[in-house]
């Protein structure tokens, strides 16, 4: 028999419970923690909390694709860093580079397109391209406790937004399919954009130049552009999200923060602290000062995929 | 009776023809031109399009009232531009600085609270101030048929923004009671904020410097940033809406691009390039090669407020 009570994906526990009954006080209209609809903005990180951020993100592996075109035109790019380091798949020094200086090598491998070009290239390569360590199509790399906890969240008046430093255009090719979050509720890192005029179409082409690195601070900043409205909830899984986690959980009222920890290496990885590109460490040692929720994938989750 | 058909408060004509032929067809799930219902976004100018920005946009008797506060306790202000000029009620001087150096001068006035702050200030001198000319509260100089079409696109699908040069924040006071948008679904000029996490509580400070100015060519730039999508369907009455509605009405398909022409001295003012604030001139003298629709405020509708 298929569970359908909420949350099925999830074992029974002080995670699940938290989230239950947090969200049973805010919806509950006679009750003295109710918030109205309006306010029920929930903000989730993508990479490591919705998705496989192991080995890399996966934006990198389309990036890194890109790199291996671009250097068959261009012999001299084998010779170059950081694009030797690339196309020679030497992680150790691409993760000396930090996660924004990756994030810009794989922006710079997107620009001379239209946006809308460029979630076309994506959604073609995402239709066919695999994780080279789970198997599955990269878009299906999605945690499945996390989708069902989305659309719980939705049916019960949230609005669901990414918040991510990976690239929003990447995102924005697969996020409805994957996560049932339409495009305009993806936040993320982006390139400056250009306004183009000249034919009988007006369009944007995407510059080399970032616009934004959207990680740490930058959270809640642009949640404050984007959205004009503390999050009521929010989800994350390393330092990158801390920021946006205490802005959710300082707010007035009732306010929940969860903190996803890899713990599970038998059916996705272990990991924390030692992952250079993204670690996580502070947001754990402080979560119990900072009243965040810990998740813990090995115990919260009857499913991972 | 009342009228109750779709855009009730429309005169019949070729704008009103032209609205629900588009949305007739875009909507018609058996059609050659249905539009699902993820891709149908409307992008609506404030100042001027939605609400009275007659002698000035409404930001900025809210601004100058904060300008009079200032003065009180820095007399000096009265002797410096551009203070001197809005204690004086010197239009000439004023409008001589533009529209951007205006807003600037406005949001100076508003930093060092945060955001949450602002907006309760925003909302409380909402609740009593009046329109001098009109004579109405600011908060209903809103016109009443596009409030009505505001409505029937949501109705039939299409999520409503508001892109505009006004600040973003002092808009979401308002736009969700005057129009019935959500404070996410509006975009406009902002100032950079700073992350606070000194106290308990974490909080985003409004700073002086501008962060975008949102007119003109940064409409579109904006769209792509904030939305990821093109529009549908833009409206709006100034040349600084000129490039949103070239962005809109260009894309592929059917897309309905509106352009609002104030000529009802009576019911409200007849302008449109000798506004120097923000001048209709450009976009009325091309509207025929662009493909716009003009909406007459004499001819199109009804009532105004």
């Amino acid at each position: 028999m298929v569970d359908s009570s909420p949350l099925a994906t999830w074992n029974d526990g002080a995670a699940k419970s938290a989230i239950l009954d947090f969200v049973a006080r805010v919806t509950d209209e006679g009750g003295a923690e109710f918030v109205p609809p309006a306010e029920r903005i929930a903000t989730f990180d993508n990479d490591g909390t919705l998705c496989c951020e192991q080995p890399l993100q996966i934006q990198f592996y389309f990036a890194f694709g890109r790199v291996k075109e671009l250097a068959a035109k261009d012999p001299t790019m084998t010779e170059r860093q950081p694009f030797k380091a690339v196309l020679e798949h030497d992680y150790s020094t691409l993760f000396g580079l930090g996660l924004q200086a990756l994030y810009e090598l794989a922006f710079a491998t997107h620009a001379g397109v239209t946006d809308e070009e460029f979630i076309e290239v994506a959604r073609g390569w995402l239709a066919t391209a695999k994780h080279p360590k789970i198997g599955r199509l990269f878009k299906q790399c999605v945690y499945q406790p996390q989708v069902e906890l989305l659309a719980y969240l939705r049916q019960n008046g949230f609005k669901t937004y990414i918040v991510s430093a990976g690239g929003a255009d990447f995102m924005r090719a697969f996020v409805d399919e994957a996560y049932g979050i339409p495009r305009e509720q993806v936040i993320g890192s982006s390139v400056k954009l250009r306004y183009d005029a000249g034919g009988d179409r007006v369009s944007l082409s995407k510059l080399s130049e970032l616009n934004i690195f959207n990680d740490r601070e930058a959270k809640p900043l642009s949640i404050g552009l984007h959205v004009g409205r503390r999050p009521l909830l929010a989800f994350g899984n390393s330092d990158g999200d801390l920021a946006m986690m205490r802005y959710a959980k300082s707010g007035l009222g009732p306010r929940l923060a969860l903190l996803l920890h890899h713990d599970d290496a038998i059916r996705e990885a272990a990991y924390d602290r030692e992952f250079r590109l993204s670690p996580l460490a502070e947001a754990l040692d402080k979560a119990e000062d900072y009243g965040f929720t810990i998740v813990s994938m090995k115990q919260d989750w009857k499913v991972v995929f």
